[in-house]
């Protein structure tokens, strides 16, 4: 098992410099620093890590370039800055030891828009890694990840095997934008086997589990009407009404029938319009999701919610805009990987809660990446890596027991290894 | 002022005998028999008389012949049944009296779907000319209509005039149907004048309004969804769900914005889908009307509601059918006929209460004809001759006060005698 | 095992005279009749059979009546016919042998709405025993399950054991109406054990399963709003639309949110609302229903569905009544009963496919008994006697292998008897 | 006639300082001022001028600050602006000469929150007396009416008069708040005469309608509903979904039905929930209004719409706040002040076109003056007064032709001597 002080110095840097989705520009230029220093055969940024076309939710140019200026600003080499302007974050690092198989790591890189805790009790407040981007903090432990796929690359770069071993540094898997992007790509294609990884998830340090799934795959998506104004009390005759459109969408989005393959959900869990009282409402926007206990009943809810917009919008003359801003299918675990990493674990000391398998309770992109290696003939799972949380996922004072970290990149290396030997 | 006692044989006889819109087949034949025993130029039956693409609502092949057995049986001389056959029923009768205007009265001839009372108190059962079509009765006085449009003519035959004058007996008026296709026929395309014509409506025996106008517009339809049938328990997602189609479409239709113009109404009056509680509908019916101000607000609310049915059946994948079954335009009366018209009724003596114009209060299809005039140049009033009745229209006790025979033939005659010298 | 000779004369004497829910008063005192043969120690009758408060959509006056002359005209002795008026059929029989475990065996006795096939094919039609009540048919095998429970009793009957069995034939099975009533008495309140049963349901003869179970528990309701009628045209405002309260309601209906628990469903099979055009209905009525994995997921529903009927009601100012004509809840098989079914059934060489458990596929009102059993901490489970049979449940040429028959006998004989010694 | 000059520097003056309703505290000073001035009998100010239970959307407590800190740092001396603190604004100025009829003349004196425009075509940008509040305007001519009423003060001061002159400067017309407040005093409950006026509407200077009324009587209310979050994923059936309360709401006020009495209108001008797609929203408000061809109309639409927003709340478990924010009656102009005003205007010469009555197309609340007026047996007008305008109202370029300031201000003060005198 590595040594934890390098690995906690890799989390710190990356937790005090967390970057929402499609703008993990500092980050991405610091991943490749560190990939330099280790030292692998191939590495590949933003338009070459990713299917740029793929790519959802990216946000508007304002934000992109706001966020480019602050990574500009702490940043000296601005090379890697330009490879990923426009949103397109994101590394693949590839060591290549020739014939042999080809194994790969994903671990995602972005951070949420919460406003890290600064409570004394709060372990980055009190010890100065807090997040320096107010607003903004790695609230899910994708610091950790990032430090997982570094520790591995340094791992297997020390050691001999046959085969490639390749780390995938996703962008924006908070809003599900990235995994579809990054399994597009002929990085992913040529996979033998794939690992993903998550850490904590309410496990304690010391467990792990090596197959992760169940996952319901959802679908998010901006919705726009846009119809025509009028006055309310002059002329309501005149008016397109968007809101009387967005009213019979959302009504009929809710009745969509259940479905006798398994769970499916929807949700409309935004409604706009502003407009004074009288004036009939020319536009109207939503936010709105569907789930599915598969990728077919994901798509199933998505259809008929795209039938429902049309029709609404068609009904009151309105025009409409639906844009997806983030996506993720299901996609299970193999059982042959399972075992792998799962005899690995045991094998492990710091492992002290080994375990099979369990529900992921979460929706997560890099059910693309082990999609599209299992439909070209490899196999994939995704571990979970226990850390003892003071604090739930997704909250202002969430941290991770750091010795999780060389927990994690024991596991990660060793089944990459004897998947390579 | 002719002699009542001919009138009153002839409303009588017809009293007796009602049918229904487009069943008119008894009716159609013995008004031609009056014609031929009073002599005229031309008679039109049937489809010379209309347009039979035109109708609206007409009955389904099983009732036509019903009413058509029932013609045969009562009428020796089977040659104007064949001619209206498959309900084509209706005339037109022309007096042509060489270079001079053309003026126009049209009468309505058609009975409604009510059993005639048997009470001692009701005139036509205590003395023997009670309805002998059981269900069915002249409970609008179209009976004294087509009276007075023989009784016109043969008055009109009678006297010295140049000019044309024509009598419409148009089939099909409580369904709203016939009057568009009676409007659409050469026969009203050389019109100069028209009168239209309706005993009662609240006002007694004695009164004469030369204008009653201001009907609101009116459209009515059937409405079919039809989806696919599916097990509510085992496969909700497999039904395209009817009745969720017509719960939207109905629900949109109420919603349909007010106009500026003026009143505007619509309603679902009835709505059917039968089948039991674990069935996901496979059709489901309604029949709507929507009514307008004037014939641009009704167009206007029966677009929205053509565009709500159509909107509403693709969101729940559902096909469509829309029958329209009855239809009415507004159209007002020409203030120069009704100047004739007033100024021919002050000189008469039973003419107790004479006045220029009211509100008609109903729908009413000889608009269709009205507006043929008027667009062609001519001008149209649709006159009410008064009648003291003991009950209200289409109730199984109304009745007329035949005093109002020989008053109707008078105005209508001698207005048309002024138009035409 | 039984010879087949009498069972098959038994089954064919009932399917030759089938009659619906509440109505089985000509099959009741049949049963008694044929119980009193065999000999018994006690008969419950009617209402000393059921609680008749807890009945669930018993027909109406008219219904009931013309089924018991129909059943008066066929019997001479009217004493049990008078004891069952009023739709309180069924027949609880008890052969009480003293101290010892209490073991009870629930068939259902009532037929379908289904015109029998006339078909040469079809074996009741060829061989004599068609329906001999037009339009009803048992097209479910009930008349097999009659003979089970009749059959089993004549086997203990002649046998020593210590305890008490007893034959509950319940009414009104299809209508899910019978089984809380049934339920709900002292016959069932001190059972130890309890077996119901089903044949067919697509096995074929010689299998046999020890426990079917997992139905959705299901309610079923008729729905009527009453609100004021008023001219569409004239005064939309003085109307309470009865259409549009069941339109808000069924709208909000479908829209009723999933459940985190497990399945859930809604339907609104039918709607009606009979009116011209004109009218704003006064009235709508509408048959719907709601299931759910659980009982709890049913209730969920239904007080869901509920709470929006009212409020759809009071919106539109229209009153409610909501009649629950049919209900089920979910009560699975107990794991004892199942091994004690299943290995009594591998000793009987008839049994040539004997399974242990699997999805019932449909829903069942035994579950009420099933579930006070379990309540008073007795044990239950329902067993499925495969038949080969030509056609589907519920369908005109459904027929049994009436080699089924001692089979039945035989499995439900032997577990009641392994039960008492 | 009197001079201009002095009229204009006032109305510039008001022109310059707009405040938006109820935050008039500058606006009210300056006319206490003002009046002081003149010299009159008494003055009421705020809780003495209007009954301050009655505002009607009343701003937080937040902005008022704001708008009097404002003030505070523009005037000396604070005695008035404490008295109307909290949002009491308006005056009532009275010219007591004894026994006699009691004549008032109503105007408004709040703004609009409009950024006036900048541009050197526009009057007051170029002359120098544009606003000086950002984003408030008199855009609706209200500081002409504060000129008017402080103008008919001062020429009703120079003359000699039996009886009793007031004038009402009405705060928050704009928001139809003030209305309702002012007329609910005793200062408006010993009116024998009272006027209203508005200038501008589309007239040229010159012009004077002597009756303007038929405004569609108007309820703008705020609406909220607060129900329970839940994860639309992961346990829907927790939420109590203010946003499904919402679209049923609006779904059924759109459809309430057209009334046969004449016009009403319903409109939801704004919806908001905003929350993430993953949330079932526990908030959902909407701005909304209903309008009537009558008062009587526009509280048929209310009710209706308060049933609907209460059973919408309901069915969804929601729990629903509403609160008016703004209300007009429609009371039209008494026969008789319509004569005296239109007498009193043709003798005036810069009166080139004087009328007797119009339509005043638009909502005011004046009317409920002239309502209470009425009940006590008194008589009122509402006076339109021409002002070439360049541009409408509402508009950031609105602007009056100030010739139009003495003959407002003649019309209003020779009509209240002729009713005095």
């Amino acid at each position: 098992m590595p040594e934890n002080g390098d690995l906690r110095e890799l989390r710190r840097l990356f937790h005090r410099n967390p970057e929402p989705g499609w703008c993990e520009f500092w980050t991405t230029a610091k991943i490749v620093e560190e990939i330099e220093r280790i030292g692998v055969d191939e590495i590949h940024v933003g338009p070459d890590a990713i299917d740029s076309e793929q790519r959802l939710g990216v946000p508007d140019e304002q934000e992109l370039s706001s966020w480019m200026e602050r990574a500009k600003d702490e940043l000296d080499d601005h090379a890697v800055l330009d490879e990923v302007a426009g949103g397109n974050t994101g590394v693949v690092a590839v060591i290549d030891n020739g014939e042999g198989p080809c194994v790969g790591l994903r671990v995602d890189i972005d951070a949420l828009p919460i406003d890290e805790s600064t409570d004394s009790d709060h372990a980055p407040a009190a010890e100065g890694f807090r997040s320096t981007n107010d607003g903004f903090m790695h609230a899910c432990g994708h610091d950790a990840h990032i430090t997982f796929g570094l520790g591995a690359l340094e791992e297997l770069s020390n050691r001999d095997f046959s085969g490639t071993f390749k780390v995938f540094f996703q962008p924006s898997e908070e809003l599900l934008g990235g995994g579809k992007a990054m399994a597009n790509t002929e990085h992913v294609a040529d996979l033998d086997r794939l690992m993903g990884v998550h850490v904590g998830l309410g496990r304690q340090t010391g467990a792990v589990v090596a197959g992760l799934d169940e996952a319901l795959a959802l679908s998010r998506f901006d919705i726009a009407f846009e119809g025509e104004s009028a006055h309310a009390g002059l002329a309501p005759n005149d008016g397109q009404n968007a809101v009387q459109a967005l009213v019979t969408a959302a009504d009929n989005m809710y009745s969509i029938p259940r479905h006798e393959d398994g769970v499916t959900r929807v949700n409309v869990g935004e409604i706009r319009s502003e407009n004074a009282a009288n004036v009939i409402a020319d536009s109207a926007t939503a936010k709105a999701e569907v789930r599915g206990g598969s990728t077919q009943l994901m798509e199933y809810m998505k259809e008929a919610v795209y039938e429902r917009l049309e029709h609404a919008a068609g009904m009151h003359g309105c025009e409409l805009d639906v844009t997806v801003i983030g996506e993720s299918i299901r996609q299970d675990c193999d059982e042959e990987m399972v075992d792998v990493v799962y005899e690995t674990a045991v094998e492990i000391d710091a492992v002290t809660s080994p375990s099979r398998r369990d529900a992921l309770g979460a929706s997560e992109d890099a059910t693309y990446l082990m999609k599209a290696v299992a439909e070209s003939g490899g196999k994939a799972t995704y571990i979970g890596i226990g850390a003892s949380n003071p604090s739930g996922h997704h909250t202002p004072t969430f941290d991770i027991d750091e010795d999780c970290l060389p927990i994690g990149v024991s596991v990660l290396s060793r089944t990459a290894l004897s998947l390579l030997n």
